[in-house]
Parts: C-alpha cells; structure tokens; sequence
C-alpha cells in the first residue's frame, strides 16, 4: 500500500504527543511539543506541522500517511471542532480537523476525544481485540469513557456521548462536580475523587492514620495508595469505599450496553487489587441476576506512553475530514485500512 | 418484489397477536390465539401457524412472506430462544425461532424483547423515522427498553442489553424490584410502582385524599390518574415523585448515548401533562450542561393496538434464523427489504 501509516496525535493540556503508527499498531516514531507555548492557534498548528515533518522526513514517511487521527479534549468527531475546553487556551470553538487538514495539505483528518480514542486504540491493539461491546474507562485526574457497540465507537446524536464520569452516583448531598453538578461518579472516583474521600474520612473519622502526617489538603491518591499499601486501615478503607462505587455503577452499565467486557485505564487503574477486588465484588454483588459471570472487568494492555498516540492514530485510517481549500468539508469512505 | 409482506408476532402473557404487514407499516390483517393455553410448546406452536395460515390465505399471501419477526419476553436475539421467561409456561429454555422456522417450512425468523421490537417499529414506521440515536422506554407493568446507536438496536454482547428499568435509582433502602435486586427504575416508575408510591404515600401522609376511600392494596396506577386528573393533591405529588426521578434517570442515559430522543410508550406514558411536566422539569435540570436542550422527550407514534405486531414484524426484514432440516442454524444477509 502507498500509505502504509498514520499519524496519531495526542492534544493533552500540557504536551501535544504524536506518532508515526504502522497498521499492526507500532509506533514508528513520535515526538511532541508544548500544547500551550502558542496562544494563537495557528502558530500552534504551524509548530505541530513543522515537527511532524521533521519526524516524517527522517523516517522517509513524508508522502505515506493515509489519515491523521487525533484525540483531544471536548473533540466532537462529527463537526471536527474541539467545543469549550476547559485547558485549552484558543477559544471556545477551535476548528481543529480543518485547520491540521489544510496545514497537511489536504491529508483527511479525524478527531476524537481521549477516552473515545482510548477504546479505539483498545480495540486495534490492545485488550479489546476481536471485542464489539466494550466500555472503556479512564480513572485519571477525571474520570473519561468511551462506550464501543457493535464494533462502533458511541458518537450519539450530537458527537458527545459515552460521559459516563458524569453518571450521578449520589443523588442527594453529593459532592460537587467539575461539569456543574453534583453526585457526579467523577466527583468520587476519580484521581481527585479519591484525595477528596481522603479528606474527607480524615474530618469525620477519629483513628489513626499515617495520613494525618500530611497537610490535608495537599494529599493526593498517590499518598493515599502508598499508605494503603504500607498497611493503613483508613487508606485501604478510601480505596474500598471508591471501588464499592465503581463496581455499583459498572453493574449499571451493563444493563445499558451489556458489553464483553469494562476496560480500565489511567493513574487511578494501577492500583491493583486495592481497587480491583472491592471493584468486582460490588459489580457481582450489584449485577442483574441475568448478567451475572459474563462481564470481565480488565485493565487496559496498552502501554501508558504509546496509548494515547495509538488511540488516536487508530482514527487516522477513518479519517474522514479533508480540507479541499473550499467551504464545504468532503465526507470520504475510507479505501484502505484493515 | 415476490415476497412483499412480514410477519409480524407479538408474543405476551395472555395474548400472542400476529400480523401481516408490508413494507411501509400497513398492517395487512391481524388476529390472535391464546398464550398460554397449550403447556406443550409445540401445540402452541401448532396452533400459532393453522391461524397464520388462514390469515394468509384470506389475503392470498401464503407466499409472500419475507421473514418473521417476533417479539416475546426475554427472547434473545442472537440464540433464538426465549430464555427463563417469568410469565410462559414452556420451560426455562423456548427455541422459538427454530420451532417457528420449521412450522413454516424454513421462512426466516428473527426474535427480539418486546421492548426492542418497539424501538425496531418506532425507528420503522413511527416517532423515530430518520433517527440514528434514540432510546425507547416502554412505562407499562415493568419498565422495559430499547436503545438505537448509529442505527441498529443494541444487543450487547450475550444479547440482554437494554435493561434501562433495573438502573437503580435508590442505591440505599431501595424497593424490592422483581429482578431480586433493589432500588431499580422499574420497582418507582411502572404502573406497579406508581401504585406502591400510592400506598407509601397513603401511610406516611396524613393529608385526606380521595385514594383513601379504596382499599389500599387494590389502588392501581389507574386510581392514582383518576384521582390527579379530578385535582387530588397526593395523587398529584405521586405523578410528581414518578416524574422526577424519570427525568433524573433520564440524564443518566443522555450521558451515555447522547440520544436525539427518549421515546415513551406504554399506559402509563398516557398520563399526559401530570407525568411528562415533572419528567421534563427534571430532565433539563439534571443534565449536564453539555446535553441541556438537546434531547426530545416524545412520546410513541405507534397506536398502541399495532405497536407491538409492527415493531416485531421490523425484524421480519432482517430475519436471520432459517431452518433447514439440520441442526446447525443458517445466518443468511437479508436481500430484499428497504
């Protein structure tokens, strides 16, 4: 083939990844930038293009990629555009997918947000392989999801659905949420989620624990885990306390979308069985008798360095916005790929 | 096109309705037999076919049918059996669509939940014509579902997908839902659980309502509407106490699929105003900010009469299971339809 790879870009909120990836999934090559060295977009675009033909030049790759695929924040696939990202500093409607086609000349671009990339990425290389019904979940600083049916990533009508970090898990005096809300599954069991319930047993609970060394409000999950794995009965409770409220909520996903498998990836995911037996326990406790032993819980096998890249250049190969130098975006069918 | 009908089988816990229908919704002719009157499933089966048959030899259609499609509890659309349903006397194991096939000489069968057949008609022929991304809800005895993604009703993957009615709702001191769960959509907002509210309301109030004059066991959500509709103030609160927490679970599955539209069907979506004020008060205000405005609460288009034979005889066209005289199923692509 005359396009043998694709380029995966990864927008994160303070480096811009990207790589050069084979159709087996290998990372040729990558390389990134600062994401917000340029307060003006197009010099952003102008940077992300110059470094990429550096990379592509010296891999002898300048004319074989077949499509650009990337994953940001708040990226609608549909429109192209990222829409009001909380980290970004270019404006509230920034027309990604057109501006990085028209930089390529015309090369089609996709884009995506992360955790939508993420099971992409699962999907073609990693522990979803050969699966149609998956959700993916990333336990990060938030909590992000990208829901697969049918073998399709879950666009929903308007580009922005799969937030499953948002499913209200408490529906009363719950804690208050980054999207506006409150009682928000992010708002527990995120990364923050878990410095929050720190916090929080360490206010309304007397005993003893290592944690209480720390200033109360600089604690992070990794202190939390550190402590937990030394032994701490408080901590071990913290990491108890989320996976309960994970393992509930992945139970009501499976009555929704009924899928092989719930894939886990991020920070909060390595915790290891601190989190993942409590998880398990309350997901076979909370199932539906009739899904009970059919869903796996696993973790993510993609490497946490190569995943964001992988995911996003899994997108290039369906790539589907091509800048023509007029006002319309062509819709193409992929020809390629597989 | 020789083969211009389906057949269209509604299989409930009294009644099993069928119908012939053709390619734009109109149904031909329809009647029905007894669910439950043979304990032997293939007397059922034999007497479903002897009334089919005379069906379609009034309507001098005994070849013209394209596929079969049947809607049943608990059907599972990839097997083909109805799988330990609560309310049907032939087993915990029914293969239905074998049976079928092969009492109509090897005409293709596809089966599905009622619930999914219903979104399969509404996207056919009713509300959710040109639809890609919808929910349907059906508000009857239980709370059942059907999901749309891109398209195509979601399965999952062991075909059970699409239990919307056991999300729970109440994590802590829930209701006992009949899925031996609880806290679960359906044990709050089906007819049942409209008229549990009823007798929960009745004995933590003390405010006199006109529901006070039956007998508390024997109130029915029929009751509660009569009541409201003629200015009763609990009743009313009880639609309100429905409303809302529909309207919260809603959010939950914007955030999910991102749906153009919730569809509602079933009596108790007949509550008009009373129950779909609150639901949409409710909604709006428990979505995320992202999804505000954008999801239609509408309700079905389908007369409840045909609902169920048309939304059963939508899979007719993409009928999968033919019999063929050996043991191993044929899965065919459908050819005709559209």
């Amino acid at each position: 083939m005359s396009k043998p790879y694709v380029l995966g870009v990864d927008i994160g909120g303070t480096n811009t990844v990207f790589g050069i990836v084979d159709a087996r999934g290998h990372v040729i090559a990558s390389d990134s930038i600062k994401t917000r060295k340029h307060s003006n977009f197009d010099d952003y675009v102008e940077e992300l293009h110059t470094g990429v033909m550096r990379l592509l030049k010296l891999h002898d790759a300048e004319d074989k990629i077949y499509g650009i695929g990337i994953g940001a924040p708040n990226a609608n696939y549909y429109t192209g555009e990222i829409q009001n990202p909380p980290n970004l500093p270019w404006g509230p409607i920034i027309p990604l997918a057109e501006k990085v086609s028209k930089a390529f000349n015309g090369i089609p671009v996709s884009i995506t947000n992360d955790a939508n990339a993420a099971a992409l990425g699962e999907m073609t290389y990693g522990a979803a392989r050969g699966m149609k019904d998956f959700i993916m979940i990333t336990l990060g600083t938030g909590v992000g999801s990208g829901i697969v049916v049918n073998g399709q990533v879950v666009y929903g009508h308007d580009g922005f659905a799969g937030e499953l970090g948002h499913l209200v898990v408490k529906r009363n005096n719950g804690r208050v949420c980054g999207c506006g809300r409150t009682g928000c599954l992010e708002a527990y069991c995120s990364a923050t989620g878990v410095a929050r319930t720190a916090r929080e047993f360490l206010e309304v609970r007397s005993e003893p624990s290592v944690l209480r060394n720390l200033q109360i409000e600089d604690i992070t999950s990794k202190d939390v885990y550190d402590a937990a794995m030394a032994g701490d009965k408080l901590a071990k409770d913290i990491f108890e306390y989320t996976g309960t409220i994970l393992g509930q909520t992945f139970a009501d996903m499976v009555a929704f979308t009924s899928p092989q498998a719930i894939i886990l990836f991020g920070g909060l995911a390595k915790s290891g069985d601190l989190l993942m037996r409590p998880i398990k326990e309350s997901f076979e406790k909370s199932l539906m008798p009739i899904f009970r032993g059919k869903t796996k819980i696993i973790l993510s096998e993609l490497k946490e360095s190569d995943a964001a890249v992988l995911g996003a250049s899994a997108l290039g190969w369906e790539a589907k916005y091509r800048y023509e130098d007029r006002s319309v975006p062509a819709v193409e069918e992929p020809t390629a790929a597989s």
